[in-house]
């Protein structure tokens, strides 16, 4: 029977003509096998129901809607970098000269363009997240380089310490005169901080901590402007204060403390501090990150960042906060926004990849049906399905960060409980789930730009190469991602104690008993498009799994606790939480974006953001489709409603791509690869490597 | 109940310890938010079964059995490249060193260590894979400039050619004298190459072929070995009879032409060639790529590469195959030999990632129960569920392109009709699916391994930035794969005439009528551990998946041709075909990792690989349980059990992981991470940043 269809297709009324269609595909291929026999009609890639969902959309408008108010200084970037062509970073270029000119990059920023990152740390961070974004597409060395700066030197310094610091440093790390280093990481110890092994032991005779490296395995490692620039280090070292016990020296857990690595007049490296190149990075090479070794290295008492806990002239310790442990977690608690940073850049740089392939991809044809013009490559349902549920996803995030970035504004100003604990998650769990699906993302971009994709001008090399640590500082994002896991399991159990809930979480609130009953056997076989289209329906899909993850994972979590104990329990769940919490950021995003949608003003573009969302949603809710049939949330026939749905929503996208794209408003100098250049991109492409245009040619013969 | 469950866990025996675990978790986190509980007992990673499966592995009778049977000549390439640390390119290079550098670790091979792979490319292709495989490890721009060379060059020229062909060029082009390129891809056309426009119009009068390049989109680009080295191209062009009608030119379709690009004696680039060079790029900067422009270039008759069509004095074309299509797939057919082995390069590149991620990780210790030392990041079940199931399929595919290479052996002796019809669908769909899978692998490893796995000496930025390219080059993976799925649609109608089918889709003659019969109410709940491992329930899960594909898809596009004609209908089914290609190829290794298991012929080997070819299968299954839940295939209790047992033979082979990386016996030479260093790996990693070790610190104070 069903060879008998198939007969159809191959004895119809074009059996005649060669199949040329496949016979491309098979054109390396085959000497002796026939070709078979799928050709020469017309093309309508999405036939039967091609007509266009959205027939323009209003990119000036739509690109108002997402522009952030801080778009004035990111202009005012990209202006200075446009008028400095000698400070732009060639495509080729050595460690050491990438890092001298990162150097200069950033002090021309600071001292020519006159834009002062560092104040906003405190006073405005969206403002400063603003200028890493625009820094970032300029040379993300330069980013990480301004964020070791500010937001990890400085930021230590100002969050970790008090007036006596801000008053003696400030000036000199916004001017650039005390280049700073973080020295959190060590060769042994990077995820668990709590594990470091360097020391610093109070000298109460001298009033001076003596700090050291007791082992190789305490080396500070991957230290940013520690290799040639730094002056200062901030490290992280356990502090040692003498008792007067038998024990003689008791240990207080994990403190900062200034210490200077470099002379501020001759540059020369201290005594007692051994400093190392770590070499070359997979990227970021910009950055000088160095090795450090300490050995019995006197820093003044002052130098400790005593904002937490302090020492006293006769070496008492004293704090506002009770324990060892909640003095690290305010301590750490303080650095969260570099995640927050990192989210919104990792945002930034899907943004600039999804441009450049999507512009290549309609420009680019090959193959074509039977005596007609070759198609463009988004014309292939494979392309779209590679691209447009990124470029959906582009939006998703640009929104989420948006409102996480405007959450840990608020919080820097009002210090309020529920926000702290909402954005200390939140930007866990968006820093790695964005960075992570941005890495792949990179990927993907370049094989769907083929060979001109491998061009190294053609920017997806730098981009993946520089990103692809994102998903590791700041946080490993599997350690992040438990983090959120940890933070659901502690509201669950709130929940039925009666506790208070973070806005984020408020879903669950409700949501659980509602959502963890049996689906409705009425609903689980709805197919129509209006239903799958419905942002309640997306959103009850979303959050119907994560309660049921939560609750599933809670119930193992006991079982195995009983056997195995709560670090055992928590390991032999691991994959099971990992996926509860990527399911909750999940969605979270799509709660934002929808949101988004509703608040969009301008019709035309609410209904083109209406579009991406539900490719969004569906798109998601279809990768995942094992979990919601295992548990019937959808029937068979609704799971393929949603598979054809997320076809169909792909090609309504790709059919208004280019607009898309375009809303994101990013300049052809932000961008720069030769094959997305917005006029005449394959004759930019040629100049580059050196032919001349052919009407030069023609000129000139 | 749920809450009452999980306030067990909270307010057990040990809730009044501080919950280490989880608030280690949360160290960079949360000063405000208390953290949750679980903590403080034994670590049993996968306990209650954490028996050993197998408790000691033979690797030195396993690596016997994966070993090749040239062993001999890559032990050859690696003493030599041993003996020259001067020809070791080292971490940092520019590209016009790294060129300069891989010529001479070609030129060392050939004329010093007296390797001369061009002779097996036709006599002994197994042999000039393993050569091609050793090569790549000391730099795989080495590998692809030896490729292009010998495989591509010297491979067109033999295998296009005829005896005057072989007698002029054979000896030069294997001494290097006559370094060449392989002129195919354009600007324009990469995947579509009978959309080439560079044209070769005979001239009878000079009895000369002109080679134009009618527009800046014929330029040849990519060409490896043009912007530097080259002194001849095979050009791949349109060719052009005079004919004595009112056209004045007949098209005959692309064929290949042997060029001279640069004076033999001057290297000075011969004129009317125009050549740039194409520049950085993501990776392979050891290969000079280059761009090519022709200008009227005038070449004689014999440099038609005239194996399938030839040119007489007069003009008159000549043939043994009838039609332009025929002609057109015998020439590309010749040049299956890189699929084979770029897929076979791609595994090797797999094995060394795949070695340096498991050693790292059991080096590498992070956070610990309560109380207790460190455990290795290994022993976390999302490290083994990043790497386990990775490792699994570099066996995996060890064993199906070995096969590869053996059925190509025979093909290029044989001809027999049906192995060469398996060799190219079976190479594109291999090539297409290693390779992508290795691809991703290489970002998983790089985050496996955290920020040491970022330092540039760890290897995972040059073997992901070189590797990039395999899914692009010799056939876009998205385009090998639609070629796989046309050979099945097309093996499918035999079926159902009556035809034979090759030995690679046996199992779909008797299979379709088994497989798309419903499946057994009854054993769709089978969830024994000893059904789940039986070899036949896996393949029959494979196959049915592959054959129920099959039958939709073909019912589909015989739907969507009446309306949208075959390029729409394929197009409109593009992700359906795609997924079935990769399922075909999955079965395919899958069957062949079976048979290897079963031939293996020490017991304990065995065993091992059983417990790996197992973790392959169900975690493909596990990986797709979408489909098998939407097709009944498998139920909801079955699909918990394949689950569970993906994630308990993960820990199985996590227990055996040293043992597995070790059988595939790369010496430290090959994997030159500091990180997977058999012994002393932090030190080793220290020593190379430039820290002295401890003991000759110790000396020296």
């Amino acid at each position: 029977m069903e060879g008998h269809n198939l007969d159809q297709i191959q004895t119809g009324d074009e059996s005649q003509t060669i199949a040329r269609r496949v016979q491309r595909l098979t054109l390396h291929l085959i000497a002796p096998i026939a070709v078979a026999d799928y050709s020469n009609l017309q093309l309508l890639t999405c036939g039967g129901r091609a007509k266009k969902l959205i027939n323009n959309v209003n990119t000036g408008a739509l690109s108002d809607y997402m522009r952030g108010k801080y778009r004035d200084i990111q202009e005012k970037v990209y202006d200075y970098f446009n008028t400095r062509p000698d400070l732009q970073t060639p495509i080729e270029i050595s460690t050491d000269q990438h890092r001298q000119l990162c150097m200069r990059q950033l002090t021309g920023l600071v001292k020519e363009a006159g834009i002062r990152p560092f104040r906003y740390v405190l006073e405005d961070p969206a403002k400063y997240f603003a200028i890493l974004e625009a820094v970032g597409s300029v040379d993300f060395s330069l980013g990480i380089k301004m964020g070791v700066q500010y937001s990890l030197w400085g930021g230590s310094v100002i969050n970790l310490g008090t007036k006596k610091h801000r008053d003696k440093y400030f000036d000199g790390i916004d001017n650039l005169e005390y280049l700073g280093c973080f020295a959190m990481t060590e060769l042994h110890h990077g995820s668990n901080v709590q594990g470091l092994q360097t020391v610093a032991t109070f000298d109460p005779i001298t009033d001076e901590f003596v700090i050291d490296t007791p082992n190789d395995g305490a080396i500070k490692w991957w230290i940013g402007n520690a290799a040639v620039h730094g002056k200062f280090a901030t490290v992280f070292a356990k502090l040692m204060l003498p008792t007067h016990d038998v024990k003689g020296l008791s240990d207080m857990g994990v403190h900062a403390f200034i210490v200077p690595i470099r002379d501020l007049r001759t540059h020369q490296v201290l005594p007692g501090i051994e400093v190392h190149d770590c070499g070359h990075k997979i990227g970021l090479n910009g950055v000088d990150n160095g090795a450090l070794r300490f050995r019995s290295v006197r820093i003044p008492r002052d130098n400790l960042l005593n904002r937490f806990g302090d020492v006293s002239r006769d070496g008492k310790y004293s704090s506002n906060l009770p324990t060892i442990n909640k003095r690290f977690a305010a301590t750490l608690g303080e650095l969260v926004g570099g995640r927050v940073g990192l989210a919104s850049s990792s945002v930034g740089v899907l943004k600039i990849a999804v441009t450049i392939a999507i512009r290549y991809s309609l420009l680019r044809q090959q193959f074509g049906p039977p005596k007609q013009p070759e198609i463009s490559i988004l014309d292939y349902q494979s392309q779209q399905h590679k691209l447009m549920p990124m470029l959906a996803s582009a939006y998703a995030f640009h929104f989420a960060t948006l409102s996480l970035v405007d959450k840990y504004s608020v919080m820097k100003s009002s210090h309020d409980d529920e926000i702290v604990g909402d954005v200390h998650t939140l930007s866990a769990g968006l820093k790695a789930y964005v960075t992570s699906y941005t890495a792949k993302s990179l990927s993907v971009c370049r094989e769907a730009c083929g060979g001109h994709g491998y061009a190294a001008v053609n920017r997806f090399g730098t981009l993946r190469n520089d990103h692809d640590i994102f998903q590791t500082f700041e946080g490993d994002n599997t350690v992040l991602l438990q983090q959120v896991a940890a933070d659901l399991l502690k509201k669950y159990k709130e929940k039925f104690q009666g506790g208070t809930l973070a806005v984020t979480w408020n879903y669950l609130r409700d949501s659980m008993s509602k959502y963890l009953s049996q689906p409705n056997p009425v609903t689980v076989r709805w197919e129509g498009e209006d239903h799958l289209r419905d942002p309640q329906f997306q959103l009850d899909a979303f959050r119907y799994r994560t309660s049921r993850l939560l609750q599933t994972v809670a119930v193992r979590l006991n079982k195995h606790y009983k056997t195995l104990g709560g670090f055992g329990a928590w390991n032999r769940c691991l994959n099971h939480l990992l996926t509860l919490a990527e399911s909750h950021i999940e969605s979270v995003i799509l709660a934002k974006f929808i949101e988004a949608v509703q608040s969009c003003p301008e019709e035309n573009s609410r209904a083109a953001l209406k579009l991406i969302c539900d490719l969004y949603a569906l798109d998601r809710i279809w990768k995942d489709i094992g979990t919601y049939r295992n548990v019937d949330f959808v029937a068979p026939n609704k799971a393929k409603a949603i598979h054809k749905l997320v076809e169909y929503l792909s090609f309504q996208v790709k059919n208004i791509a280019k607009e898309l794209v375009d809303a994101f408003d990013l300049p052809d100098n932000v961008t720069r690869a030769p094959i997305a250049m917005q006029s005449e991109a394959y004759a930019q492409y040629t100049q580059f490597v050196g032919f001349q245009t052919q009407e030069a040619t023609a000129a000139n013969t």
